[in-house]
């Protein structure tokens, strides 16, 4: 973890913004990550029920794109698949779910090594960004399954909540605010940094470089202090040093 | 489950209602639910992380009602403290960090037996409400400890969303409704029955009758079923039979 080494991460905050198609807020920075030499993408679309229907919706992106997209739920052999891929892409909804599927399908040793180690784009999107990092505790999904861990593929030693959402102060409503909850998880000891990424935001890694990007901003939590607002283009690069992350 | 027994269960869907103290908008309710005969109420903190304040909380309510309160994270033996208890309440807060504690201090068995067998009143709020169902996995909570299991109590065979939130049409966030991550849980093969109760409502249960209290309402989801909209007053007593709960 933090070592120098090819990783490459888009990690995006959700999938479709208000008034956009999917993935369209973010085609642009999905296309400069990707670049010309990838030529087919890896879907993962473990987090939705209905897989063919969710490969569709992101194979039509992608090709809109220039870019070919095989989903591992047609393929025989998903952990060859994954060995096999130039990219991966991995979608949103259900959290837990997907990460169930992740572990039922024995893919995240071979995911973490294509990234890690090969050097292959990773791109998720809401769950395929909480899945991205240390652990899925800071998801706002509703446990509809269990997985046998809430350890995720670590590609970075910290936590995102996508969607992340201000508090707000004209709701009635008395359920914890999204802050209130990420403090709770701070409430417990030897909890990482959890970076909270609006919509609209994504988060780039390249090797030891992390960067806000999108227009939103993200609020971050660190634990025992008081959370800090940052704008697009913040270098985030100090939260990919294990250990080294409770202080930027 | 669902067999005649003397089962007494209050579970409210939220602790506070806005404009009114802890247990305000209940207190009518606690009092004729726990009645004369009950002198002391064993009071489970185990949601929240501090304790010793969420007692003092409890406490001051439950005296202002004409009942004594005890903690059970000050007594040196939790299982024992169950097995003298008269009444027991199960307050709110983080519903995995709940049921985890549960677990480590092995007493679901215990008050499944209490409850159940001996028939002393249960009472629950929002967390404390989602472990006296089936299962926690419809929470509303961030997973920021993993139990080891998401089986709860079992005092009901269905499971129940407190704090239920109806879409906000002028919404422009993305994250899914609170209808939509019920409906997710419900692709999921052999899922009971979802009682989403509204804050301000509450369902009481008396041996094989459950009605619906409160003013607020409730929306009940059945698998592979369009939600039903239920007023005040609503017998729910066929949840309660196992196996049938599938059909009203």
């Amino acid at each position: 973890m933090g070592a120098p080494g090819p990783r490459r991460l888009l990690l995006v905050s959700n999938s479709t913004l208000r008034g956009g198609g999917y993935l369209g807020h973010c085609q642009q920075h999905v296309r400069s990550f990707l670049g010309q030499k990838v030529k087919r993408v890896l879907f993962i679309p473990y987090a939705l029920h209905d897989r063919d229907a969710y490969a569709k919706t992101a194979r039509e992106k992608f090709e809109s794109l220039g870019y070919g997209l095989d989903s591992i739920h047609d393929s025989p052999d998903p952990v060859e698949a994954v060995r096999k891929s130039e990219a991966i892409f991995i979608g949103g909804g259900n959290t837990f779910r997907l990460l169930k599927a992740l572990y039922d399908n024995s893919l995240l040793q071979e995911i973490r090594k294509r990234v890690l180690e090969d050097g292959i784009p990773y791109m998720g999107s809401s769950a395929g960004t909480n899945v991205a990092t240390f652990s899925i505790n800071t998801t706002n999904d509703m446990p509809i399954v269990y997985p046998p861990s809430l350890q995720a593929l670590g590609l970075v030693p910290f936590n995102i909540n996508p969607h992340y959402l201000d508090p707000d102060v004209n709701s009635t409503h008395m359920g914890e605010t999204r802050a209130e909850r990420i403090l709770q998880y701070h409430e417990e000891p030897n909890t990482p940094p959890v970076l909270g990424l609006r919509e609209g935001a994504m988060l780039l890694v390249e090797g030891d470089k992390a960067t806000l990007q999108g227009v939103t901003g993200a609020r971050l939590f660190l634990r025992g202090e008081k959370p800090t607002e940052h704008e697009p283009g913040t270098d985030f690069s100090f939260l990919l040093t294990d250990g080294n992350s409770q202080k930027p």
